[in-house]
């Protein structure tokens, strides 16, 4: 199994993943693709009179202030649009895909971080009523049924709480998490930028191989949103899978290269 | 098996929906739940400057046009949101409830309407470019497979053309598909109408019982959306259903007074 994260900054070339994907799963080899949000989400909020906030927390972590208005604008662009337009490109090309959320069967269930440290102005202070979680179970028989009948999921960044309020998760770490779940060999992280760099975004820095033991040390110099994406490959090696890949999504045959070990390859 | 159509339009009260779904399912008694979307799709449609326009067909009947813009935005407000907080209100509920479209693994297989005959300012003309579908084949047996795992379907009206292309399709016939493809005994039309009225809004014309024979009479009187509703129950029972219920949606126990006969019975 393979589980490829689709990065939701504009850039990533959706047709030629999805041409790659229809060609693995053509082979025979079981696919789950996670995708995430964000960008689309900005947008749409915008538009909506509601504009995206995004805080800093104390451990430094930059994410979505998600209030009740938000998580409804997330769930909608993320599990309405960005899913469901995702599920159509794989459809047309030859992939019986198959969408779904983390609340949809409970497929993921997170707790619910009603209390944020963050940092504001230089001070830090508490943030509650804010609906991010992090996930706790992923019900990886699921998504393996699904796959064992033919159909390749595709899975939104949306979580539900013990409670049942749903959740907007990050979706690398949600990715990392499924990984682990379905007990997948590879993730790859497709995003726009070409792997982890070690001077951002100096592209000559760029780290080929990543020692698991690296990725502490990665933390302190991966930048802005790649910080979660290696927390996430951390997090999927801790469960088991094998390799986790940080490749440029935004050129051609972007999973074939991924998978010939084109970008960052950690394990 | 009993399939409940939950009416776009505003006035269901979908938490006491929601009870009486839980309660029947705990009771043991397996539920499909089928959504509409119009009326958010055209508050979300405004905001988002492209107002929604509705078309009138050669044979009389209303629905809307939609060009890609349009499906893109029903996609996103029907499959995201309305069907995301749907799952949600249920889950809270107690209800094992799984969220899928018609793209989802082929769910709801459509032929797109490529060219309507419209009737606009007294004149007929041929509609193109319009996203629209009229539904062909329900994969019951992957809904039968939620049901048989102790999940609850949520069905948004979505399809998918033999060509990959997403389709809007009518919910209500949508409904009457799916009811037929499960082999259900019973089809709930839930409304913001106490039911089918011989002389709309007249609603001491309200018609408690309608023999089978007596829907193609219906039709005509039938005003707007509730043609519609009428050409669902006629499918239905042409598949197999034994009995349809229009009811109405927005008082206590919604369901249970339709599964009670309240409202119009269709047999």
């Amino acid at each position: 199994m393979i589980v490829v994260k689709i990065g939701g900054s504009e850039g990533v070339a959706l047709d030629a993943v999805c041409q790659d994907v229809a060609a693995l799963v053509k082979s025979g080899q079981a696919v789950i693709v996670v995708h995430g949000g964000s960008a689309e989400t900005n947008e749409i909020s915008e538009k909506l009179g509601h504009p995206p906030r995004f805080v800093t927390s104390a451990s430094g972590f930059t994410s979505r202030y998600t209030d009740r208005i938000t998580l409804e604008i997330f769930a909608m662009v993320t599990n309405g649009r960005i899913n469901t337009l995702l599920v159509e490109r794989l459809q047309k090309a030859g992939v019986n895909a198959f969408g779904l959320s983390g609340l949809d069967g409970r497929l993921m269930v997170a707790k619910r971080k009603d209390a944020i440290r963050i940092v504001e102005h230089g001070r830090q202070r508490m943030l509650r009523d804010d609906y991010t979680g992090k996930i706790e179970t992923v019900n990886g028989a699921l998504l393996q049924t699904l796959v064992a009948t033919g159909m390749t999921p595709v899975v939104s960044p949306l979580a539900i709480s013990p409670e049942g309020d749903a959740l907007n998760v990050d979706a690398d770490r949600a990715a990392a998490m499924v990984a682990g779940a379905v007990g997948a060999e590879q993730l790859v992280i497709l995003t726009n930028v070409p792997g982890l760099m070690r001077s951002f975004p100096d592209e000559s820095t760029l780290i080929a191989h990543l020692p698991r033991v690296g990725l502490e040390q990665a933390l302190s110099f991966a930048e802005g949103r790649m910080k979660k994406k290696v927390l996430g490959a951390s997090e999927a090696l801790d469960l088991g899978v094998s390799k986790v890949v940080f490749a440029d999504g935004r050129v051609e045959q972007p999973l074939q290269n991924a998978l010939a070990g084109k970008g960052t390859v950690i394990s």
